[in-house]
């Protein structure tokens, strides 16, 4: 059974593997979630399934734990990146999590001609999704890179990953294209990218437009924040694509 | 032309039309948008569209501005309820925020046997409501109704309204059915209900699953939190019977 307590580990997981914690996690096992030697918990490398293991030693400088058994397989989210441009940090954060719950593999912040941020915190992010991760049950933890210029991001775009991007000019348009009950969203490989609060401009979008990879999509007839149309791009794509099917 | 700067009025605007506006709408005008009298922003009632008013006066008591002429026609939603049990505050806030930007028609927050919060700020929330719409280019405000018993809401179900209710128990099920491109999605009038963190009880369950005018919605492999299932739903819900299609 999966435990409520669980744990991303940076060392592999597997039967009778001992893995050591680091101080912050030590802490959080026995100070926050009062648990003791002999108790178990759940830990996940993200690559090995997840795993029922047992606290053997918890001090104030870290811990030990042994797996036991495997409790979930390993299972990687479809092959969908989540581009973004950074907006203010709660709002950011908030994108990182909900990345990671609706199963992108891969979160890559890009820097537009409209981003007021040109700076992000990438460790601080990937601790982010390493939370999420923990708290939805996954096995998986999406890579968080490191911010990167709108031009350059197209200039080393991977041959045959399709380039969904959300544009705010469709919105009378109607979401479905004709292509069937899929709709307008190409299968895996693919990545979304969802533009600052202000949107792409106007060179953006004509660059991006022109794009033989690129397919524009627009979400309903209301204007939605960065953070809620990352959120709803997603759950389309999954629900069209990936594997909430 | 729609001007960056929306207000929602609390009367009616038409052309012509004077609309007062309390101290706390010009404290905004003046001293954040740094607006004056005789400058042009938009305004909307939620009923009659959105109009080009421009300011009359503006003081420390409040102002006034006069509607000049219709630049958006009214645009209501489609008949969505969004129902959730409310959950730590910033989340719960989030919840209202989106809701309104993806188009729900009203917000009812219930209370479960898992909710923590028992009491909600109706018009903490109404007022985010509020600024949601007036930030996403929206004409229409959706009603954030009084916390209520998931019981009592049950009891006094409308007839002829379709329940969606997110169930994470079939999170291993295809999210779509047999029934078509539009999935399991019931049209309007609709109502998706969220539960709290720690899901419905099992006789919550069981009672909602046996209802006539209930359907139970998977939402993806991974558990999601409760502010993602609901714009997941919404969204999912908006793109198959509503106002994105």
């Amino acid at each position: 059974m999966d435990s409520k307590v669980r744990l991303h580990v940076g060392q592999p997981v597997g039967a009778g593997q001992s893995v050591d914690l680091p101080r912050e996690q030590a802490h959080y096992l026995g100070n926050v979630m009062r648990l003791a030697p002999s108790d178990t918990l759940t830990v996940f490398d993200g690559v090995d399934g997840a795993w029922r293991a047992r606290i053997e030693a918890l001090g104030k400088r870290g811990g030990t734990v042994t797996c036991e058994e495997q409790v979930a397989p390993q299972r990687d989210p479809p092959d969908l990146w989540l581009c973004f441009a950074p907006i203010k940090k709660a709002r950011t954060d908030f994108i990182v999590e909900k990345a990671t719950e609706l199963g992108a593999a891969r979160i890559l912040p890009v820097s537009t001609r409209f981003t007021n941020s040109e700076r992000v915190r990438q460790d601080r992010l990937q601790a982010h999704a390493v939370e999420a991760a923990e708290q939805c049950g996954g096995t998986f933890v999406p890579e968080v890179a490191a911010l990167v210029p709108l031009d350059r991001l197209l200039a080393d775009w991977p041959a045959g990953r399709a380039l969904i991007f959300c544009d705010e000019t469709l919105s009378d348009d109607p979401l479905w294209s004709e292509s069937g009950e899929a709709g307008p969203w190409p299968p895996a490989p693919a990545a979304i990218l969802i533009g600052p609060e202000g949107g792409f401009a106007p060179e953006e979008r004509a660059r991006l437009r022109a794009l033989p990879f690129a397919t524009p999509v627009a979400l309903g007839p209301r204007i939605l924040r960065a953070d809620t149309a990352a959120v709803a791009a997603l759950t389309l794509w999954q629900a069209a694509r990936g594997d909430w099917r």
